[in-house]
């Protein structure tokens, strides 16, 4: 479960030993020093790995942003944005899917602490901003485009959060992947409906664009041109 | 600006002695006991009208986001629901443009403290549930129905925050609600392209969608339709 490099075992231990305590006597009631001394190790060790008591229950999230923010650097101008960032959002969901019973565990838990929840809202704070951050720089030419970039990493994080409560409320059952990726779809054909469709495809979508007061002449010629036929 | 019933001037009092010191000395180092002191109230008529010294920060959601309550539940079901919660958001912005001094201060001071930034994520979730529990009920009968009002729900959020930190980073200059209409309506657009076209107006866009196997002439007579001249 530990991505960091250096001693992973002490930093998962910290985290089971955490755990452990949290379900037998709940998170108010764990100290630091409880965690501790059930990991056997010194207190000295648990603030190397985390801030605080509230970061041992998140302990993967800084590893994921990272693996986010990393892969949305590596995208190429020819990539469709939508994709993209899909793609980014599902990697988290992969980081819950490689622990379903403690994402289940950590489930309940954010539910009872309104402390773990705040903490759990500015996280996905965090993810929205980096797929935001990547939206405004690829929409940096449209006229709208800081406004549509927020909206879209907005309604991205929305579909990704969906899945993941319909699955962590099943307990874990199913298969997480295929229900981001459902719920992803829609955000992705919602704005990018061209871009899964296989080129040259005979039922590709024209969308034409008119006001009311263009004269037809001109209306027929914008849709002969885009369909080119002209 | 209080919307409380009873007492609305000591409520006041409280805000404006606690804005006061936090601009003065910084909110971490202002105590509860500073500002009922500088209110000219006691201790005890603090906690009448707020839990916690972050509440004094935020007076009016609560109420907002009751008004919101009311204003969705009053809705029939021949409203379009994207009309409807993009209205409903609006009210959101008029309690911010009716203050925007109190508004420009407080979301400089949100920058600075940690604690309200959380604070203030909570509060935008309870909103984005608000609309969410709405759009799930007039989308219930729809098989994507849950996904969509929860998507719909963040990106109508998402595009009022987009205008709205937009006005507060411009010192509260410009006319806000001209901006929040403009982003929601690029919400509104997104999902329900036919509610608000006055009947009529020379400049109203149409959008044709069809295939690219569609043969010309069905294409020409779908737009002609459209502008309501065949």
């Amino acid at each position: 479960m530990s991505t960091h490099p250096a001693k992973p075992s002490m930093r998962d231990s910290l985290v089971a030993a955490a755990f452990q305590l949290f379900l037998e006597r709940g998170y108010e009631q764990t100290t630091i020093d409880d965690i501790v001394k059930t990991a056997g190790v010194g207190r000295r060790s648990f603030f190397r790995y985390f801030p605080s008591k509230e970061d041992v229950v998140f302990p993967d999230h800084e590893q994921s942003l990272a693996d986010m923010t990393e892969f949305l650097a590596a995208s190429a101008d020819t990539d469709d944005p939508l994709v993209r960032v899909c793609e980014a959002t599902r990697l988290v969901m992969r980081m819950y899917a490689e622990n379903p019973t403690f994402s289940v565990q950590r489930y309940r838990l954010t539910r009872e602490v309104t402390g773990l929840r705040t903490y759990e809202l500015s996280v996905v704070w965090r993810y929205e901003k980096t797929l935001g951050d990547y939206l405004r720089t690829r929409f940096a030419d449209r006229r709208d485009g800081t406004l549509r970039a927020n909206v879209v990493a907005a309604a991205v994080v929305a579909a990704h959060n969906h899945a993941l409560r319909h699955w962590l409320r099943s307990g874990g059952e199913g298969d997480p992947l295929a229900e981001v990726d459902r719920a992803l779809e829609f955000v992705r054909e919602t704005w990018s409906p061209d871009a899964a469709a296989p080129a040259g495809a005979d039922d590709d979508v024209v969308v034409v664009i008119t006001k009311r007061s263009t004269p037809m002449w001109r209306v027929v010629r914008e849709v002969e041109s885009s369909l080119g036929e002209s």
